[in-house]
């Protein structure tokens, strides 16, 4: 059963969104990955909220552009954190969905990574599941630690190459 | 029965949402006023929307500041026109209620005026009124008389303070 | 006769307001499309504007970029509800455009979309029709219905993929 | 006959605008000052550009906030050139005015100045003048030397207080 | 054992950061409240982070404004869920807190919530350790509810005072 | 012998630049273009500017990008109207152009077009120019009306474009 | 003889810019402060850095709000480094100063710290010149420890608060 | 013994900040190019910048992007001046590494160029340690007097040019 639920607001945003579902995958949590929009499926996304403990989830990933809705809709309905992907859309370079996603009004939070930021949504779905997984800490801090050596392959590499220019 | 309904997120708002209710009174429509909040109470603004045509309303403002869901989330639920006001909060200065009410995705627009702009989703829910209530279109020019009316007499008292300087 | 106008700045505008003529033709709303520029046929403007009730408009909307005053500029001539499209332009990524809209003075109010939000500025005009004429209000829930619909079958597509890959 | 004409959107804005006159008294230029509104008082504002050149004006000075098409409206109607005042308002710190002024289209421009920056735009007027009026070119290079000589003394003075510290 | 600890950068942000302490106790977390800088005690917070999952703690609250670091600089070192509250500083209206807070880059999230948005801080670190304490879920569902009612009373109310206008 | 100087920073914005130069000709106003940088020249942007009054110009132009201070630095020595082009550089979208050109402080004006808005720093010259050159404004005025024409050529043939769709 | 000179474009800045003097007085750095304004002593201006080296300095820090050229204008006419300090000033919230600041084009460089950031500017300053003084790196090192030591007693004092609510 | 470290967050940075290292070979400074990153190899930073005096560095220059802590990071722990390139990245412009570069809290400064600057900051590393090297300041006067020839030659080209157009 699913502990994650990736949900886009549209279709399109497949591309980018697609790094959480890929570092959810990696970590081998059990994620369920959604199309379903606050404003064209308000009822889908009213129901998927409020039935999400029930159904398993333990946490939810909402992505979505331009005045960027789906993460504070579902916060609305449901308990459980949800994380909100600001996505760049054609206009405004990211700053329209980044201040709908993030600016949450006090009562309902929503925890918002960076514009475009789907990797580290994943990562930080990973992060609230080690809480209550363990072997998700071991996992994420040799992930972190993988992430150490690939810098410092990248900076013996780089030296390398400068001290031949 | 009133035709149009104005609808704040936070009770806070209701100095900054008040001109709308004035303008309409002043034409003379009935107005209904409402606190719901697009995340505190997400059923009842689902509920509210949803019935909004049945319940004779014709026009729905709707003020919130911040993340700004409320206009897109009663937009979501009624084919009737909605009227968004984005308020300014403590922080950003406006700029965050404004991108979130604007910037709709296609296919659910929001009628969007300016920050703090109640007085003009007064007059913007009146103008639309007055397609069907033709009475309403000869107030609107009668008031956009007297806008007119005012300015030239401000612009004669200045002249006449200018010359006396 | 034309019940909407959709009036563009410059020609060069075309690609981005077609959208608005779309949806207005799909529900089987008149439309005159037309270039009139606040700045370079102010007296065309001006005209238009002050003519449009008396020409069988009931709503207008105005497509203009950078210091987009078209929208504003028509709503001073008339009662109509004036809808407003900020067109992105080649420098500042439409917030000229969307703020030269969207913050117009307490009096006069206009209808501000999402910048390039074409189809939603359609969609607006053909909200406030329907409350005169309820057999566009039908439309629009069965097109709000097509919306939902279209989201549900990509919702599936989608799931289907993932559990392929 | 008066030279310049100071407008203003709104009797409000007279105390932003007021370094403008002043500065134009000062330096001797005849200035009249108005309260005209582009969206209040449109057909004002057309005709009072219409007839600039022939009631003798040669700059125009137009002083607006928020979404301010003053500049622009009085620009379409006269070949005079046209000084922009965008008008801090009470939200978004005045970078809805700016823009509003500054981004004219191709065809049409407004000089612009600062935001709430009235002493520069009768300062530019000045200088505007001064190239048919040449005693102007004078007292204009008079007021650059008293703005040195200010600045001089402040500095012998900030010097004088350092070395007491 | 406080299971989770609220950093601030400065003793001057206690204002702002107490309603996140205060949320915590309300739902009976406890938690540790400290004064530790990225930038002026970089060691003590590589220090507090490094031992952060040793000592106890499950979620980590980092509030910061201008070039707000201390919630990457936290998230650096450890795998614990970060959570950032940018605050609003004197200049730049909270811009430079928010974008410093939440554009982390790829591998090391920190969950941002809104400028000064304390009260959302604590509500996430309740729902995040409510996955693995299922007292917090309960409580929490009925926290929302709480606001629900709150919504409520204030529609009831405000709809009384209109009613008397 | 050139009334107006048009002057850039850089070598690599003359593409930027044409269309003020190109106005000018179309004006018949002798021109002289220039490469002066304020930061890489200064004493080359003294020299320029504090003759060019005894060197016959009327009106200088200055197009520069980024921190644009060269506008602002002709300015200081010179009694002419100098026209600011803030021009678009490759990150920040022409913001920091703009604001670098417009917000002179008090004393020193600089008369900003939009960005990239070189077609009207040349009609601005013309503009200015007109008044003393009273040849100048009539062909202004015929090349506003050129516009109009062409506005009108424009509209006539989309609306026959779209009578054929 | 003073090593470095803090100038300010405006004597009213001498607020801001006093931490500055204040921190290079506390490191025993000689100073000298200077009201010189780029566009309204320009020659002063170009003077002053044109003779810095010779003159003794070693490190030029400048203040300067709204567009502010003065820091790019000093650097302009000396190889010495030098220090930008945006100054906020009464409109759009110290972007315009910083931009203005920052955004130097490339040959040219100018340091810049935060908008206000005077004491900063003063530490760098100190950090310049420590890599020829080596007695101010033994200072800064103290200092840096200072703050160090201040944040902690500001943590143990804030957690004695806290275990007493 | 490399007197300026240049380093960059990620090893995809190198091709923004390369100018930075070809000035300072230009000028014949010894320099050490690194790939560290303050977030996912933080005791990496810690302990570079503990030892940078000790290892002889002179001048720090840091390139990040995003939220661009790594100039922060590294002046935390060195009072050695560190110079901080803001990197622009995929969405915001480089607004976000610029606010997150520029805005360092009281105490810690960092001296920071424009977004993507490295070629200032190569040269504002030399005018620093031209302080302590006197050979590199009469570099530094010729570099600048090459700037300002090729001003000039580009000037006369482009007056060439024109003359023949």
């Amino acid at each position: 059963m699913a502990k994650v639920a990736v949900i886009m607001g549209s279709r399109n945003d497949f591309d980018i969104v697609k790094p959480a579902y890929d570092i959810l995958k990696k970590f081998g949590v059990d994620v369920s990955v959604r199309v379903i929009s606050a404003h064209r499926t308000p009822n889908e996304a009213a129901e998927f909220a409020s039935n999400a403990v029930e159904n398993g989830f333990e946490v939810i990933i909402a992505a979505a552009g331009k005045a960027a809705h789906l993460g504070g809709v579902l916060a609305a309905y449901t308990p459980l954190p949800v994380i909100g992907i600001p996505v760049k859309s054609a206009t405004l370079d990211g700053l329209d969905s980044l201040l709908s996603t993030v600016q949450m009004p006090a009562g309902i939070p929503v925890a918002c990574v960076a514009v475009n930021g789907s990797e580290n949504a994943g990562l930080l779905a990973v992060q609230i599941l080690s809480l209550k997984y363990p072997e998700l800490m071991k996992k994420m801090t040799d992930y972190k630690k993988s992430l150490a050596d690939k810098i410092a392959e990248d900076d013996q590499k780089l030296r390398n190459e400068i001290s031949l220019l």
